[in-house]
């Protein structure tokens, strides 16, 4: 299992996100193979702005694992992480994170480009045109719904 | 009611912390000059890094009013939000942002100063000696602890 495998399972929940009408972005977590949480953006449904996919798949992880830290876990998101999630990321010290589409707008390496603790590996840019497609249709499809 | 009022009652939430082996931090929302949710730092009990007291506040507040922007809500926190904390209330486009007692090493003042809405109106130092006391006696009990 590589990065690019992690990563479609990130997208599959961003999907899921896409068709509950929610901004798609999809995460999964992983540790030792084995993927231990998977979550997508609920802010919607849930009427909550901290449900983004990340923030639910750092507390299922620390819940599956019994502690707060992912010193020893990889997170797989489709969209570069908010300064919020970002945030927490620093927090758990995760291990790795690794994201496909970049976020100009509000991602966490412009706006807060120290959030993540210093041991945190970073890779970005795997399957960026899938994760950036998914979110252009996602908006393209609701401007056309307001013509 | 006034500021003071309001950072009095994050106060005894930030004691509840306390008690219950926390890091002591609280919050409050307010809207409409009624306290709508009250919540204090529960990382520990909840095996979760996300459950910081703002985070709980807004998640709360939100709910409450049925929807996911606080405008018109004024969140009152002892300490200096972090990275974290500060995504979501930019996300929240809060009303009015108070805090207590500054964070040099995790405030958003310094790792995200663009992490809040614009329109948000901060205002700092409300009762900072009160609240930066309680961090430091917790620590200080930790460190007592140890020895």
């Amino acid at each position: 299992m590589d990065d690019n495998y992690y990563m479609k399972m990130a997208l599959q929940e961003a999907q899921k996100a896409y068709e509950a009408n929610e901004v798609p972005v999809g995460a999964v977590v992983v540790c030792k193979d084995r993927i231990i949480a998977r979550a997508h953006n609920l802010t919607e449904t849930l009427t909550d702005v901290t449900a983004h996919a990340e923030m639910q798949a750092i507390t299922a992880a620390s819940s599956l694992l019994g502690g707060k830290y992912l010193n020893e876990c990889s997170l797989y998101v489709t969209v570069e992480p908010c300064v919020m999630c970002a945030g927490a990321i620093g927090w758990s010290q995760l291990g790795k994170l690794v994201y496909g589409a970049t976020d100009e707008k509000r991602g966490f390496t412009q706006f807060a480009p120290k959030a993540l603790h210093p041991k945190t590996t970073v890779i970005s840019g795997i399957m960026a045109t899938e994760c950036s497609e998914l979110i252009k249709n996602f908006f393209a499809s609701k401007r056309a719904s307001l013509n």
